[in-house]
């Protein structure tokens, strides 16, 4: 097993094919777009990650690796193609159907097929069904097919895909073991072999789990901001129970994963599903309350002020922290439904969304950190990008905060709390 | 300050009594059962918990504490009395009242008084207020009324008591401090002051945060259940993930707290915890997917073995592992149902409730560990008490094992999954 095939150069293909790539395989990411396939191969990364850009000159330089939009022959390959959200909240196969074709027509006898994408269960062993209709080679003799999903953290990608464990899901046992080979050339972390719809159910709990518990911290901050009771301090506070571990809140929950993935459950087990549909709805209806909260503040500032025109500055697009992933943003949503507030100047920033990606999303409303900070009279911050921690508000500013990062607490004088207009318990 | 009264005896306050005795106050614990006291008096622990018949045996000895069912004057006030569900799932503040008005009567200058019983967001106020308005001291001045809920885990009572972190939350200032000031003596953790509502809501919010991770690990199971796949597996591979940490799943939840809590945000907030809403339904569920089945396994071993009367194993009756506390207890319930069963013959065994109470209970389904491992056709583990963990089944039993103890993995081949009947999915 030399050669390698990652279909589908994204958040995970890319830094997969390149981790293996360093790791003694010769690999060919394939992916239909020609402009992502042209950035790659001149080792200009088409997406922000800590050590992509070294990592993928090493790389192309050694000429263990290189992009194409022609799938090439492989003994093994690797399906890494988004699953997104399609209709009625169902699983849209399309690019998983559409990368099983493209590769069924180069298979050869011994070869290897792994799905990495998250899929509804039963996915792989349909993907398995297409190679035995559609050939003549015998799943689990002649082709070896598997799910093995990724368990990445976007900012620190290349660090768990080497020391994650991961779960490896065999159509039949020889597959699993055989996908399993692929990975211990390059994963420390421990590999599981388990049946294909374990190994999917696995992943989709996973991150419904993450759901959840995202859920919870939302709520807890709105039942919080409802008895007047500083959200972050309450959570701090009962976070000192040994059996408790709230997450901290936001502004919402975006991504490709955490967001999306719970559907795929929900679809298929309608009415096992109570939890896991409470959560979905629990973090979409958070970015409504940040969008209360500040229409709130705005009502506060003009009564306060007796002035009309207001200037929010909102921080952050990002579904999360560091990253220049916009892909099912809350902050993102939050922003453009600003920009249709009255009276009201929005100007928008984030330093890690390419200025011309901001551009083209909000136009006219893009601003730099400093001119947009003297000119606001209400600081929305939405993400925790590092360069917001050292902000200095004047003490005329109000600051919202919904990123996580607790500026407020550090600069207690200008903290409008959400119904900031009422009166807040004391915290003694 | 010397001189401490807890009023009420039960699971926190005899333990709380005994360890502020231990160290260095002088403690009446008033309680209204006159057996109770009696029995406490004469160093019989009324309720099962380690250290607990030793630490007793020593204060009494030692004079610093006895029980009585007059409540004296004290220099502070300790209320640890039940909160109870209500009629329409409101808190039954009974107890709490009446535990305040006795108190009124013998309050002298100077007097805390500390609610640790959970109670709704406001009620430590209107504690306040009840004093306020049937005496003439001012509260904050005169006497001093905070809420410090307890956190102790029933097992590890009085390491928890000593160890943890605690929130006291003051109706003014100085009565969070002077509260404070009470526990300093016994309490190694960290003490914050904080205000009454803030404490009430941080103690409501660690236990709806329990309830909705235990809710998690029930809803994961029945999804791993209907797709034929083992939930211990698919949680233990799941937690592998560096993000998830999903609780084992039992057979539903009891106790005083965690089953009794949320409803007290529930009530108040109907609109704002949906989250919350879901957890305890799914929680209240999981023992009718229990019973559902065993009486699927029963159906099973009819069809296997041609007979009718089959003979069912119940093993734990408590809410929890290694306590007698059958309080809000799920595999009660569940017991409880199945010895309405038809054709069945049930027995009954927890080595931890007394022989009494489980006559009372269960009359002639009462039976002994080994006579009844002995007669069973289905053994039926509810609760992950200590002696069931050595249990050898023969090849002919049936083990359903919701206890989380995990039997069924150290014995393979005599483990009926639920959906038994169906085809497991194949874990490699």
């Amino acid at each position: 097993m030399d050669t390698l095939c990652v279909v589908g150069l994204g958040y995970v293909g890319l830094p997969t094919a390149i981790v293996a790539a360093q790791h003694g395989y010769t690999v060919i990411g394939y992916d239909i777009n020609p402009n992502r396939v042209a950035l790659i191969n001149q080792a200009q990364p088409p997406i922000h990650e800590p050590e992509l850009k070294e990592r993928l000159t090493d790389v192309i330089a050694s000429k263990r690796f290189y992009a194409s939009t022609q799938l090439p022959k492989s003994d093994c390959f690797i399906i890494a193609v988004p699953t997104p959200l399609g209709r009625y909240c169902a699983a849209d196969l399309t690019y998983v159907f559409a990368a099983t074709d493209a590769i069924i027509k180069n298979l050869q006898p011994g070869n290897i097929v792994i799905l990495e994408s998250t899929v509804p269960v039963g996915t792989t062993d349909l993907l398995a069904k297409m190679i035995s209709q559609k050939t003549d080679f015998i799943v689990g003799k002649d082709i070896f097919v598997a799910h093995c999903p990724e368990r990445v953290w976007p900012s620190k990608v290349f660090h768990e895909i080497i020391y994650n464990d991961r779960v490896v899901g065999g159509v039949t046992l020889a597959c699993a073991q055989k996908a399993a080979e692929i990975y211990k050339k390059f994963v420390q972390g421990s590999i599981s072999t388990k049946s294909a719809p374990f190994a999917e159910l696995v992943k989709l709990v996973e991150n419904s789990s993450i759901d959840v518990s995202v859920a919870l911290a939302h709520q807890v901050a709105t039942l919080a901001e409802e008895a007047h009771i500083d959200p972050y301090e309450l959570i701090e506070t009962a976070n000192k129970h040994p059996r408790v571990n709230i997450l901290t809140p936001t502004c919402g929950v975006g991504g490709h994963c955490v967001a999306v993935d719970p559907w795929f459950l929900i679809q298929a087990y309608p009415h096992k599903t109570r939890l896991l549909q409470a959560a979905r709805l629990v973090n979409d209806e958070r970015p409504l309350q940040v969008i209360t909260t500040t229409r709130d503040a705005l009502t506060q500032w003009r009564k306060e002020h007796g002035a009309t025109n207001c200037t929010i500055l909102v921080l952050g697009l990002t579904y999360k922290a560091n990253v220049d992933d916009l892909r099912e943003s809350p902050a993102l949503k939050i922003a453009q439904t600003l920009c249709t507030e009255k009276d009201t100047t929005i100007l928008i920033h984030d330093p890690y969304v390419p200025q011309y990606k901001q551009e083209e999303l909000f136009g006219s409303h893009v601003a730099h950190l400093e001119s947009g900070l003297c000119q606001a009279n209400i600081v929305l911050i939405l993400v925790a990008h590092q360069p917001f921690k050292n902000l200095m508000l004047s003490p005329t500013q109000t600051l919202l905060d919904f990123s996580g990062l607790q500026l407020h607490r550090l600069q207690k004088a200008h903290y409008a709390a959400p119904h900031a207009h009422k009166q807040p318990q004391p915290t003694y």
